[in-house]
């Protein structure tokens, strides 16, 4: 082993889009949150993070032994609390290991040099931390050969980012909220693998000015502390929307599926509206493309669409492939060649069959800048596409 | 007195802005409240009905024997259940003195002849309701001479239409929910009457696309059937927002006041946005107006204005008469020569002190039809300028 050795590790991880939402943490710092939640796993082949995790002892040698991430081919800042509390919980694992097992290369103590990249715009304002401290986890964990499992790694990955513990896992996942002040319980597991119902579609209508306004942290916590609404969602309406999305996945009931869906939106922008000072996520856009999912829910004669937002404006509409002609040709019909994203081997052949009020077509035309299309995925993959060489350099792409 | 003798009554009723909101039945029939509520009446010389109550024996004796009410210019409907409990409880009133007292002319047995107008354009969005019903109320009450108090009177005006039992006396006016099941004791109150608090002003911003969504009957009744968090708002919220919100206007504190009414207003739209499916009566418009109070406010380093929406986009601002500058100033200088509405008097020689952000500010300029100015005022005013002639025929103006 000579020492200018790279150890390498890479993976992929997924975005997901929470059905049942996480807003509210007990605990800051270690990322508890006030309720359980559940999302669905994007299929990575449309939207994934690629994270190649290294360490060598030249960097060590040379004086440069702080850890660093590049993402995005941009340096990034791994000093917060956050991504340290991440680096922390690896190393304590690896050294472990070590102390274990001498024949064990001396890892722990090495600088880690992380860099990553999305397959996606971040332009999109889709929420990439949740695939980035999942991608940044799995690859650290893989480097150091931890036999933890995604669940144990969840603990981990949910102190980067809350709901990065979702994305440890594929298909239908839920975060369990947990009771231990050390947040030990506070763990993400699968409630039904993308195989058990993969027919499920998304389409993110990604809305023009996705400017964020309140950060997700900061408005979470304002939450907390000032609406009076908020202490009944987390009380009563989470749990009861824990059990029966839990029970539409394993029964496979879309229309139970996308009411808990859309009663779950409502309630958490009901709860940001109701923040003092409120903060609203949504905007005309955004309720144009709810009316129109009323429109396709009613002109489809049954519940074939479900809207949700996260903390934007963007839209993502969950529908079955079965139902791709009256979802997506109806969005399709409004937004037409305008914006990008369509595929077109879906897209071809579609006949609309029904029209949504102009009104709502108008907003939806200026205010929808592009769409995602795309489907229920599978948890992180390793694989040998690494962002960093054999020489420990990170890998120039085009 | 001949058989052509005409009586007449005729009184104008203000339109009043709750800043502690009315939302949810839990009697339809009776209009019973699910919670306790509160408003600002406003002045009259903005915004008022007139309406003048008569009857004749001609119209009997014509066989012309319906009741009827011309509203506006426009014959209006007056067979719906609402109206009718109205003539129905004060006919029964009168009908007791009548058989009290053999001397009083027999008018419960006369068709209702009514004639209503309003001073404000119907198109501002402002609801009229409230003025309509408690002037119908007040004016048949005065041509019956009864010797009902508003309190009394304030239980017939609810059952026309809620909101308007508050329209029975001006100044700052509580509606108690009452417990019995009859509504007896659901009727409004006078907290204090505006020339206690006479500094209280109102700027109303009528936001351009004012064509309402979801009328305020049916979307309360799927408010108070679907939204899980709305229990929360009437069990806790608004027992406690009425409690503050009395000692605020007492105390003539307008920090307190202000805070109430911009909470109540959020917690109100909260529940609309938690329904299923969910009800929006604000806009992108309304956003901007709540981001300009809020940099009035920050701009003034105390809260100098309060925000208000009802069930529909307009935006109600609260200041007082020495922060007029601030507040009336700033959307002044936002909204310009563009819109109607301002007061010559007031605007004149105001110096804007501060800017909003230019992105609210494009979205109000672009969304704001004209403004109201006005501020807290009296009670229904007895007057002789009747709109029913001494010949039983609608008097017709200019």
């Amino acid at each position: 082993m000579t020492s200018n050795q790279v150890w390498r590790a890479s993976t992929t991880a997924p975005v997901n889009i929470a059905v049942v939402k996480y807003w509210g943490k007990r605990d800051a710092t270690l990322n508890l949150p006030t309720n359980s939640s559940l999302s669905v796993t994007l299929a990575q082949s449309d939207l994934r993070t690629l994270t190649t995790a290294s360490c060598s002892r030249a960097a060590t040698d040379s004086g440069t032994a702080t850890d660093s991430l590049v993402l995005n081919g941009q340096e990034a800042d791994v000093s917060g609390a956050r991504t340290q509390a991440c680096f922390r919980e690896l190393r304590a694992r690896r050294a472990a290991l070590e102390a274990a097992d001498p024949s064990l290369p001396k890892l722990a103590g090495l600088p880690l040099r992380l860099v990553s990249e999305n397959n996606f715009p971040t332009a999109a304002g889709l929420a990439s931390s949740a695939a980035g401290f999942a991608a940044l986890v799995r690859a650290i964990a893989d480097l150091y050969a931890l036999p933890d499992s995604p669940a144990e790694l969840s603990v981990v990955a949910r102190q980067g980012s809350g709901s990065a513990c979702r994305s440890l896992f594929g298909g239908y996942v839920a975060w369990a909220m947990g009771a231990a002040a050390d947040g030990s319980d506070s763990r993400a597991y699968q409630v039904a693998p993308a195989a058990h119902w993969p027919e499920m579609r998304a389409l993110v209508l990604v809305a023009s000015a996705a400017k964020k306004g309140v950060s997700s942290t900061s408005g979470m916590q304002a939450t907390v502390a000032t609406s009076a609404l908020f202490r009944e969602r987390v009380a009563r309406v989470v749990p009861a929307s824990m059990a029966t999305m839990e029970k539409a996945i394993r029964d496979r009931d879309f229309a139970a599926f996308a009411e808990v869906t859309m009663r779950e939106s409502n309630s958490f922008h009901a709860t940001c509206a109701d923040t003092y000072p409120p903060i609203f996520y949504m905007t005309d856009v955004s309720r144009a493309a709810i009316r129109a999912v009323e429109r396709i829910n009613e002109g489809a004669g049954a519940t074939v669409a479900a809207y949700t937002f996260d903390a934007g404006p963007n839209a993502v509409v969950y529908y079955l492939a079965k139902d791709t002609e009256a979802v997506v040709g109806t969005f399709y019909h409004v937004l037409g060649g305008n914006v990008d994203g369509w595929k077109d081997g879906v897209i071809q052949g579609l006949k609309p069959t029904l029209s949504i009020d102009e009104a709502a077509a108008g907003i939806l035309k200026d205010g929808v800048s592009r769409v995602i299309m795309t489907g229920v995925g599978d948890g992180p993959v390793r694989t040998d596409e690494h962002l960093v060489g054999e020489d420990g350099r990170r890998v120039q792409r085009a």
